[in-house]
């Protein structure tokens, strides 16, 4: 017996169903669900595949995740739309908004999109991922816990803050990244702890301010923005935005009200979409998404440079016939959650 | 006789009004132009005050800079507003745009402003901060010239690529951060190589792609970005939508078609503009920025903290009193160029 489970992608899928839906989760959401699970894992984003299912059934179980929740679409301006996720989960109120958010950017040129009351666990590449495949360009941020100090400071404050940004690609999927406003992510922390392992310097600050590599000082301590007061900037400007601009909570209230199940917390995403074929007095797209490639070139003429996402569209390719792996543990416990 | 000559800021106002008007720049031209430098040494902001003036008249003289442009305002979509600034400086075109934009902010939620043909050499910060005063938030670009080598390059490629965020407060100026996508202003290292200092390890490779702390050799090889791979997805997502996405060149296709004057090259800024008060289902804009400030507050309660842009502000209530100084050396070159 390996200490690992292979498996199929559609038996990732099947699986994430039957866990959320066993214990009363509805049909739509534990789809919606499921759908982002499956996506982390086929693309080998670990982080964000089945390893998350134990922190969202927590939610669950502690009654903060409502699973009956039907995100309500609402229009506040003529290029803004609301989703009330009703505190279910962020995929469901992501897919119900995405429809109405590309037909709006189609006709305004620029459109937003307001989640609140969505308890966010996923990665925000999947979501600008679906936009830009619809020929738009698509930033994306969301707010955290508090984790992260402000520049100067030495207390958590902000959170891991992530901000991804996708822009379309003719005949391929699209350039896309999704990166945290921390230097690191917290799981890495996370995994160095468990592991046993000192983390580079850098990254955290221990409870007195002091820089550590020490995971576990790390983690009862502050997380540091990447890039220093720039990187800390952006964790502020994502605050803004996904908090008080969209009437939702910010990071430090997030931790303030967390019942510490271990589940993800009701916050705020924004979205903002744009046609980029809107903003050319010609509108030509081809010769837009054209000129986009050139750079691109340029780019990957320089030896040791890659594009952000081509190692998950390389696992792409992959994971359909060879399926996935997880750590036995890990499918112990979902057997178990699934009952 | 001091090395350093101290001007009232009308002074500064007249004296750069006078220099591009003395060599038939527009009066609207002049008049942006000089309200930017004005309101940089204002601020103390001198990397953007009169320091630039001697770029900007390079492309006067060689030329390159329209000195009639009159900027020419279209609607690309109900959200999209672009501005030709027909090779005109920035200030002019952003002035033009300024207006339109807001309005449409205010009346479709989220709107965007592409500027294109625009001979932009300003802080990004100026526009911000006059789109927040009015109650927005806003977000800017630009792209700049090829110095920044890609993630894992080291090859100069994307520009410095400034991003600037502002934010509306109650009774007070916004909050607002600039910042460049790179470890360092390029004016930075010249100001070292000037003074023969070295430059801190991280903010530049030499011609030969090895780290280098000498000005000199930085300068002929490739800044990097802040933060590693992260800052470079942010010059990397700036160079695509004050680029490609307007229909306005990248970069590497700046300093392509560069006649090494010295002054500033034609390129595209974007805008994005959002009313955040249309993006709450309450729409109560007060309870949202007194929102706003209890993040501030959190910030500031932690010993060594400042809010970006304080500083700027605290110059702000000095230097209508106090004037502000040049080096005599700048102020020989200025009234030459005035004549």
């Amino acid at each position: 017996m390996t200490d690992e489970v292979r498996l199929s992608l559609d038996e990732v899928h099947a699986l994430t169903f039957a866990i959320f839906t066993n214990h009363g989760v509805s049909d739509a959401q534990a789809q919606a669900l499921a759908d982002v699970i499956y996506a982390a894992e086929r693309d080998n984003c670990k982080s964000h595949g089945l390893f998350r299912v134990p922190g969202y059934m927590a939610s669950v179980k502690s009654g903060k995740m409502n699973k009956a929740a039907e995100p309500e679409l609402s229009e506040l301006a003529p290029g803004v739309l609301r989703i009330d996720a009703q505190n279910g989960f962020a995929p469901l109120a992501l897919q119900t908004g995405r429809a109405p958010l590309i037909a709006r950017a189609r006709e305004q040129g620029i459109a937003a999109l307001a989640i609140v009351n969505s308890l966010h666990f996923q990665a925000v590449w999947y979501e600008v991922e679906a936009l830009a495949s619809e020929g738009l360009v698509a930033l994306a941020c969301v707010t955290a816990a508090s984790y992260v100090a402000p520049a100067g400071g030495i207390k958590p404050l902000y959170g891991t803050n992530p901000m991804a940004f996708g822009w379309p690609r003719p005949g391929r999927p699209p350039l896309v990244f999704d990166q945290a406003a921390s230097a690191s992510a917290r799981g890495e922390i996370m995994l160095h702890e468990r592991d046993g392992h000192s983390i580079p310097e850098g990254w955290a600050l221990d409870a007195e301010g002091n820089p550590t590599t020490d995971p576990t000082e790390a983690l009862a301590g502050a997380q540091l923005p990447f890039g220093g007061y720039k990187g800390a900037a952006i964790a502020l400007m994502v605050e803004l935005m996904a908090g008080a601009m969209i009437g939702d909570v910010f990071s430090f209230e997030v931790s303030a009200r967390d019942n510490r199940d271990g589940g993800p917390m009701a916050r705020g995403e924004v979205m903002i979409a744009i046609d980029p074929a809107r903003c050319l007095s010609s509108g030509n797209r081809d010769a837009q998404l054209a000129h986009g490639e050139r750079l691109f070139e340029q780019i990957l003429a320089q030896e040791g440079t890659r594009l952000p996402s081509d190692r998950r569209y390389a696992a792409r390719l992959e994971t359909p016939t060879s399926g996935i792996v997880i750590p036995r543990s890990l499918h112990d416990t979902l057997m178990e959650l699934r009952g």
